[in-house]
C-alpha cells in the first residue's frame, strides 16, 4: 500500500468550491497555506476567485486549465475561475452562488473523468440554495454518479477517519423506516462495492469487512428483532461463500473500540447513525466522505457549509486537508476495475 | 465534587459475585489485588469462596458480617460465604451457581439498604441460568428496583466512562419498535431521574443534559422523521421551562466528540445503541453501569459473564475496578433525595 503523500507525478486535484458563501473558500485557502507542512499534492479550486479573496489575504493564481495548476501551486492557490455576477457575502448564500457551485461541480466532474484532474474533492454546498436553482438530486453524490453513468445504488458513501472506515447500508431515511429498507440484495450490493472500493482506493488486497447487526446485541438470537436472522446473516453468509472476507452480524456496540477496529478494514452499518456516531466520535475534525463505485476518485470533507461561521476565519481546514490527502492516496492506489477480485 | 478515592470512613462495599462460573470471581480477586495501586475503598464479595479459589491463588478471608470486611481487607479478599453444593467449573454454569448468584444478590441488596454496605456492585449473571431457577425479571436492575420498592420506570440505567455518561430512553427492544416506544412522558421521566441522579451520585449541582434526536441529522426539520418535532422537542422544552439545564434534540452524530462532550454531564439517548455505541467506542474496558433512581448505590461493570474465557486468567478487572470506584464516588456524594433540586 502506497500512502503516496507529497509526490507530483499525478494530475493536480480539482476542488469544487461549493457554496461561495460557506466555509469552502476559507478551508481550501487554509489547506493551500499548509500544503508544505502537510505534504499535499498539487490541487486547484474551481469557483469564483472573489469568494476566496473575500475571506483570505493570500496569493491566488487565476488559471485557464488544470495543467497550469502544477506550475502555479508552489506560489499561489490556483483557481479555475467561474465568474458569478452577484455580491459575495460570507454567511449569506444566494441563487447566484448556488449556480456557481453547480457549474464548478459539473466542471470538476468533467476534468476528473477526462483525467485532466487526478480526482475530485467537493466542498460543501447548500441544498436549499441548490434546489432553488433547479437542482433535483438528493445531494452531490447522486449528481456525480449520474454524470459518471453509475446507478445511484452502486455509488456508495464511505466515511473514513484515520482509525475507522464505515459504510452505511441505508442513509437519509427516518430511523423507523430502516428495518423495512433492509434487504439481502441491498446489503450484498453495498458490501460488494465496499470490498472493491477498498481494493481500488486503498490498495487493500483482501479487504476484511465486519457487518453490524440492526438490533441491540445483534438481536440476541431473535429475542430482540429478527433482521439479523432473516436478512443480515444470510447476506453475510452468501458473500462469504463467494470468497469475501466478511463476518457478522456483530453486536453494534462491540464493534468500534480500538482492538475491534484493528480486525477489519471497513464496518458495514445498517443505518446512518450506526455508522456516523462512531466515526464522528473518533474523527469529528478529520473525517472524510469518499464515494466508492465511481470511475473517478471523489472525496469530500465531512462537514457542511457552516454559513454561521463563514467569513470569521475560525473554520478548521483539517477535514479538507484529510479529503485532499485521501484523494491522493486513492488516485495512487487505483487499479483497473477489472483487476479487482470480487 | 468529592472524588472520594481511597478513604475508609464509609461502610465497605458489597460485591455480589454473579455467576460463579463466569469471570466475576476472577475480576473481583484481581481488583482486590490492585486495591492499593488503585486506591480502592474496602469491599467484600458475597458468594461461594470456592469459586474464587478455583481461579485465583491469593488470600481469601471468610467473614461473617460486613463489619469484619474492613479489618480483613488489607490482608485478604473478604468473602461473605454463600455455600453452594455442586461443583464449580469455570465456563460451565449450572443451576446451583445461578441459585447462589441470586442469593448473593438478594443479600447484597439487603446490606446496602440497611447501610451495612456502602453500596452494591453486581458482577455479571447468566440470564439463561437464572431463568432456569425461577428468576422472572428482565435483569438484575429490575430485581433490585423491586426489592427497593421503586417502580421499574424510575430505575434508570446510566452507562458511564471517564469522558462520557449516557442514558438510553429505550433499552432492550428491537430497533424497529423504538419510534412507537418513545413518548413525551417517558423522555421526561428518564430526564428527571437522570438529573437527580447526577446531583446525588456525582455531586453536580446543576446537571447539564443534552438530548439526542432519533433520526439522521435530528430529522432535518421534519424531512427525515417527525419524532423530534412531535415528541422530543416538546419534552425538552417542558423540562427547560421547569428550570432544568437541558437542550436538544441534537443531531446524534454530532454529540459525542470531545468538544461536544465537555458541554454536558449526561447525554439522553433514544435507543440502546445510540447510547452504547459511543460509550463503548470510547470506554470499552472501563465502562460502568450505574442504576439511577434507587435508594441505594448500585453499579456494575459493563460486561457479561464471558463464560468463554472464564478460568483462563485473561479477564481484565478494569471495568470492575471502575465500578467499585464509581460506587465510592456515589456513596460520598449522596445527599438526601429531598434536598435535590428538580
Amino acid at each position: 500500500m502506497n500512502d503516496g503523500t507529497g509526490s507530483s507525478d499525478i494530475a493536480p486535484f480539482a476542488i469544487a468550491m461549493g457554496d461561495p458563501a460557506g466555509i469552502g473558500p476559507e478551508v481550501v485557502a487554509k489547506a493551500w497555506a499548509m500544503r508544505e507542512a502537510q505534504g499535499l499534492a498539487p490541487f486547484f479550486v474551481i469557483g469564483e476567485c472573489r469568494a476566496i479573496s473575500a475571506v483570505w489575504d493570500g496569493p491566488i493564481a487565476s488559471i485557464d486549465s488544470p495543467d497550469a495548476a502544477r506550475a502555479a501551486f508552489d506560489d499561489a492557490l490556483p483557481c479555475l475561475q467561474q465568474t458569478m455576477t452577484g455580491d459575495i457575502v460570507p454567511g449569506q448564500p444566494n441563487a447566484d452562488g448556488a449556480q456557481c457551485a453547480l457549474h464548478a461541480l459539473e466542471i470538476g466532474i468533467g476534468l476528473a473523468k477526462s483525467g485532466a484532474a487526478g480526482g475530485l474533492i467537493t466542498a460543501p454546498v447548500g441544498k436549499t440554495q441548490l434546489y432553488s436553482v433547479g437542482f433535483t438530486h438528493p445531494g452531490q453524490t447522486e449528481f456525480i454518479a449520474e454524470r459518471c453513468g453509475i446507478a445511484r445504488s452502486n455509488a456508495v458513501m464511505m466515511l473514513a477517519g484515520p482509525s475507522l472506515r464505515v459504510v452505511p447500508v441505508t442513509i437519509h431515511i427516518p430511523l423507523g423506516e430502516v428495518p423495512a429498507a433492509l434487504s439481502i440484495d441491498l446489503i450484498r450490493t453495498r458490501a460488494l462495492v465496499t470490498a472493491k472500493g477498498l481494493v481500488r482506493n486503498f490498495g487493500i488486497e483482501k479487504p476484511r469487512i465486519w457487518v453490524a447487526g440492526l438490533n441491540p446485541h445483534a438481536g440476541e438470537h431473535g429475542n430482540m428483532g429478527r433482521e439479523e436472522i432473516d436478512i443480515i446473516a444470510p447476506a453475510v453468509e452468501s458473500l462469504r461463500a463467494e470468497g469475501m472476507d466478511i463476518s457478522g452480524p456483530y453486536s453494534p456496540d462491540a464493534m468500534f473500540h480500538g482492538p475491534a477496529r484493528e480486525q477489519y478494514d471497513a464496518a458495514l452499518c445498517m443505518y446512518h447513525d450506526q455508522a456516523l456516531i462512531p466515526v464522528k466520535t473518533l474523527h469529528f475534525d478529520d473525517g472524510v466522505n469518499m464515494t466508492l463505485g465511481l470511475p473517478i476518485v471523489r472525496t469530500s470533507p465531512d462537514h457542511g457549509t457552516a454559513f454561521g461561521i463563514a467569513g470569521r476565519n475560525i473554520a478548521s481546514p483539517g477535514a479538507m486537508i484529510a479529503a485532499i490527502r485521501m484523494a491522493e492516496i486513492a488516485a495512487r492506489n487505483r487499479v483497473a476495475w477489472a483487476d479487482c477480485p470480487a
